[in-house]
């Protein structure tokens, strides 16, 4: 049977299930990233299963979201992650070295391997015809652990590309295209692969833009072939032995089919506060901005920044406008910097911050109160910049730098200078020297944990009761995202490794009285909560199903949840569920108390689950289409609990 | 008679009083520079003054302090200064566009004129022949209304300069040298004249690094002639035409003789937690270090980041340091990219961040927890690195670059390498796209003040009561510094204009309790500190007297003062006593209240006040030497109410 790179890629690594669409399919995990801002509690959960050594081929663990250091804390966290990527035999890329996915995408990506990080953007390496997924932390940690990660079979969604980007239009205005298209959670379910000619036209770091932001779509993953331009990229880092060619096969099929013609595509700008809500650049020209923003790894390539460069070029940015210039990795960086991009930068008025995430995640830059701010970030979600009720616009580095210069949003084709070429560098500088090499076993086993004063143990967590009275302490409509769960940023990240001090930001912009609310019902019943379409969409960080849990979070009921979070609620114990009949979510309102009886019987017997409103007497239907393993999972009461209950049954 | 500089400066700008040492004086004020911490005070001050125009020859507001925007408290702030500056006729420098003080130096100060600056490294500036003082932002503001600047006239200690430095040792040495044998209060009441013939063998920026940190030997001013090398340095900056020549008279004399043999001098460093507490750097040697660190106002030159970049050139920085680049201005970064030197730094394992005062205040780069950090800032008071219990060294760039390749304090002049002969950039950069031009009158009537939703009023201060009674809430030692009344940092510092937020983090670090102790004397009596020697040293910011005022305070009794928190006291009317006899500090506990009477009387007609314990019954004597203008100041509760008794005088 012909065979279409995904398939390719799942069937190589297929260790569980049927590859039919639906279905739930165990795949071994080759390569593991982690950053900063998940990481310290993967970290702490290697500990607490007691794993000696990383069991996969690869596994790095990154810094590059906390990086200001305006106290001891992330620091500290710095130490422990560095201490531990020593003590389980992990790679570590120190702070300063650069975001996770172009570092992890120059430096160890292998085409035909498969990749999981704990970072929704882990996709973007996808780009190097590797399967790479977000995944929550524990789910990483499993992998490391030589654990499968277990996801639902996706429909492959073929994208088709011809023809050649005109001037002015690059990679970004194709995912951005795509967002138009199928918007925020068109790619749910779905594994996104493009083939086709228009492939010659775009180079690897032109498809790591495309494989970012299929996590904007909501894809389980985006998909590239490995072809000669991989190749050409691997041999500029060194790495030629590293090049596998994977290509479809001839005629391999799509579950679903999608084709853009480059050549017709034009600048494009997604409006506040969405990824999916994109229009025409030149439907928005004429928008003041007050900042212009280039870099995150939604941008990363040299020639993210070398367009911009040239752009702005012996030209002034516009009086009132912040140019901010995110460099994505200190590789990069020396590179622009030699090749006298960042001089070209410097002097048309932007500044320049240190490598890393930065403003992308609210790490600084956040835009001033009431002003526009266009962003090459791969995110506008409400308040993520760090300014509440925010006005973030997304669009490409020429749609950014040119606006830069005029001060309103401009579609860069109606500038009066010719658009200029970028070469990748002559001589690129590789640099791998804040990059610390796995430790070798017998080293690794003696290396202590370092374990700052901010770094709390996860509290444990009990099994799911069968007989449940929960009140419904929120309700919320669709598209509810991670950030909106538990928020990014500077003000809340320095607490991830500390459960008890992290879960007091929950849903703080939704409803500030929930963390009250809910903390009361924490040593008592716990409590639900009530959701739309798409919940839990965004950053795959688990604190947004960990902290829920720790107040005391039993149940979401919802129309549908967005992958990775709808994964964490099960890994901590909180049981996700749907409605069988949507109109059912008009019945429930605050305060209703749904009430479970023979929980646990039901949850591991059948699919539906009956449950009764208490004060309307009615019962209605929920479903939940957990496997098996799944189930076990949730009435073990979450994955720790549950691999515990299995180490103690091997011993 | 025959003058040295300082006499000339002071002779030339003097309005009132006599130059006689100890006698207040008055002069006139051409320059101010205001920083975004302090600034957003002033400016609202001005607008509370009802400013039309500035009054000064040059008045500049940076933006250097407050660069990191997790939310848009800051941003709002940045666009709060800019309309400030336009409406009344400043100077304004973009965030990104650097420290004030190399800024200043390299684009607006003028030999001969004299400098005011809401910024206790204001002095920095008087290496360019100029008298250039911190102060408090009200006597700033003042300064810019037209006032003159009222202060002690201090002796002169000239300092004569033979010799040159040896390799390896630079001007941060010296200044080293200089608290050496002086300590943290050796300038206290004197301006520091440098002269002789080693001054040939000093650059303007290296006089920079050593007037900058006569604010640590608490001195009020530090002068430097106006000679060939100033010259030189003007006309770097295409500004020749703003040089006049000022050098003291043939014949000239000091109150003090202090001198240095540049060629004597060897590696130095401040070990933790005072500037003052300096060694030679071999005695350190072996000391593990966490973090090396470049930049800042007291190492802010193109010479001290190109020799740094020398030093680790083709080599790698130790395993487990964390070398943090901190440009200080963008004209001079720029400079650094177009020479590789940045290149070179990154290339060495650096991480690079923006152009601004970053970690020297606390905003950024704290190191981690018991974790030893060693820079080239002026400052090592216990925590104004953001981290607790912080262990900050302090040295020259020589010896920080070295340390950050050897992991450990070293002495450079143990390298196995010569040293690095370093020449100022051929065809330097020169870039004013961010420092936005004063706008004419007309223009500036015509602007409106853009304030964000965090910035308040300065509320209403109540005069000098005749009877007191005040409990001692808190007894402190010597050389408590305005870090540790009211910390910068990212913490604290996005409050600086909100009084109410902001004063809940007086003293919290020497007692937490105070501040709630404290807002219960507000409404009722009030109450007083009791301290040591120096009290208040350190950063001029007026927080450090406006937020203990607001809480209640009204007298603070001390053995003697640090200048610049002497006068914001006054500024903001509270009464600053000191004790006649220093051993009465010892009869004075927490809880004792002290008793004044006929206070408004005694305090207008006498330096000596007497005041009552009550618990002990004994009456001591305190003693204020305030001017008779300070003593109206006090008496009517402060300059606000001051200057509106004034100005309703004159209506």
């Amino acid at each position: 049977m012909a065979l279409n790179v995904t398939e390719k890629l799942i069937k190589d690594h297929l260790v569980s299930g049927e590859m039919e669409p639906g279905a739930e399919i165990g795949l071994r995990i080759d390569q593991t990233l982690t950053q900063d801002a998940t990481g310290t509690m993967v970290m702490l959960e290697l500990e607490a299963m007691g794993l000696d050594y990383a069991k996969t081929e690869a596994s790095a663990q990154y810094v590059d979201h906390n990086l200001i250091q305006e106290d001891s804390k992330n620091p500290d966290d710095h130490l422990f992650l560095e201490s531990a990527a020593q003590r389980f035999g992990l790679y570590f890329s120190r702070p300063g070295h650069g975001v996770s996915h172009p570092v992890h995408m120059q430096r160890l990506a292998v085409p035909g391997k498969t990749l999981l990080g704990s970072d929704s953007h882990t996709c973007a390496n996808g780009c190097m015809g590797m399967l790479a997924m977000g995944a929550g932390g524990i789910d990483v940690a499993m992998a490391i652990a030589g654990e499968p990660i277990y996801i639902k079979m996706p429909q492959v969604m073929g994208v088709k590309l011809t023809g050649k980007l005109p001037d002015w239009v690059s990679a970004k205005d194709v995912i951005l295209e795509m967002l138009r298209r199928h918007d925020v959670k068109g790619g749910v379910g779905k594994i996104i692969e493009y083939y086709g000619p228009g492939l010659d036209n775009l180079s690897a770091m032109d498809r790591h833009v495309i494989a970012n932001m299929g996590a904007e779509l909501g894809a389980t993953a985006t998909v590239f072939p490995s072809d000669n331009e991989i190749k050409r990229f691997l041999a500029a880092q060194n790495r030629e032995n590293d090049w596998v060619e994977l290509t479809a096969d001839d005629g391999a099929t799509y579950d679903i089919h999608e084709a853009i013609h480059l050549s017709e595509l034009e600048p494009l700008v997604a409006k506040p506060s969405s990824p999916g809500n994109v229009v025409p650049a030149r439907e928005l020209a004429g928008t003041p901005i007050y900042q212009s923003y280039i870099g995150s790894s939604a941008n990363p390539g040299h020639r993210d920044f070398a367009i911009a460069a040239e752009i702005v070029n012996n030209r002034n940015i516009a009086n009132g406008v912040s140019f901010d210039i995110n460099p994505t990795s200190r590789q990069m960086l020396t590179n622009l910097v030699k090749e006298m991009h960042i001089a070209s930068l410097l002097q048309s008025g932007a500044r320049l911050h240190q490598a890393g995430c930065n403003g992308c995640i609210g790490m600084g830059q956040a835009p001033a109160s009431g002003r526009n701010s266009l962003r090459t970030t791969p995110r506008n979600f409400p308040g993520r910049s760090g300014t509440k009720e925010d006005s973030v616009f997304l669009s490409s580095p020429e749609t950014a730098a040119v606006s830069a210069l005029t001060g309103e949003i401009t579609d860069p084709r109606t500038v009066s200078f010719s658009y200029p070429e970028i070469c990748d560098p002559s001589e690129p500088n590789v640099d791998d020297r804040l990059l610390e090499q796995p430790l070798p076993k017998d080293e690794a086993q003696k290396t202590k944990l370092v374990k700052g004063p901010n770094i709390a143990s996860i509290p444990e967590m009990d099994s799911l009761p069968d007989i449940l009275e929960v009140p419904v302490l929120l309700k919320v409509g669709d598209n509810i995202s991670t950030d909106e769960i538990l928020a990014g940023g500077a003000r809340v990240l320095p607490y991830r490794s500390n459960l008890p001090e992290i879960s007091k930001f929950t849903y703080e912009d939704v409803d500030p009285t929930y963390v009250d609310r809910a903390v009361d019902t924490k040593e008592k019943t716990g409590h639900t909560i009530v959701g739309g379409f798409n919940y839990g969409q965004g950053s795959s960080r688990e604190h947004a199903a960990l902290a829920p849990r720790y107040l005391g979070l039993r149940v979401v009921l919802v129309k549908d949840f967005a992958r990775i979070h709808w994964q964490n609620l099960v890994n901590f114990g909180v049981l996700p569920l749907k409605f069988t009949n949507e109109e059912d979510y008009e019945k429930l309102e605050k305060g209703e108390v749904l009430q479970f009886r023979d929980l646990r019987n039901q949850v591991k017997n059948s699919d539906y689950i009956k449950l009764k409103l208490a004060d309307q007497g009615d019962t209605i239907t929920a479903e939940h289409h957990l496997s098996e393993r799944q189930r076990d999972v949730i009435l073990s009461g979450g994955l720790i609990n549950w691999i515990k209950a299995r180490q103690d049954g091997l011993n």
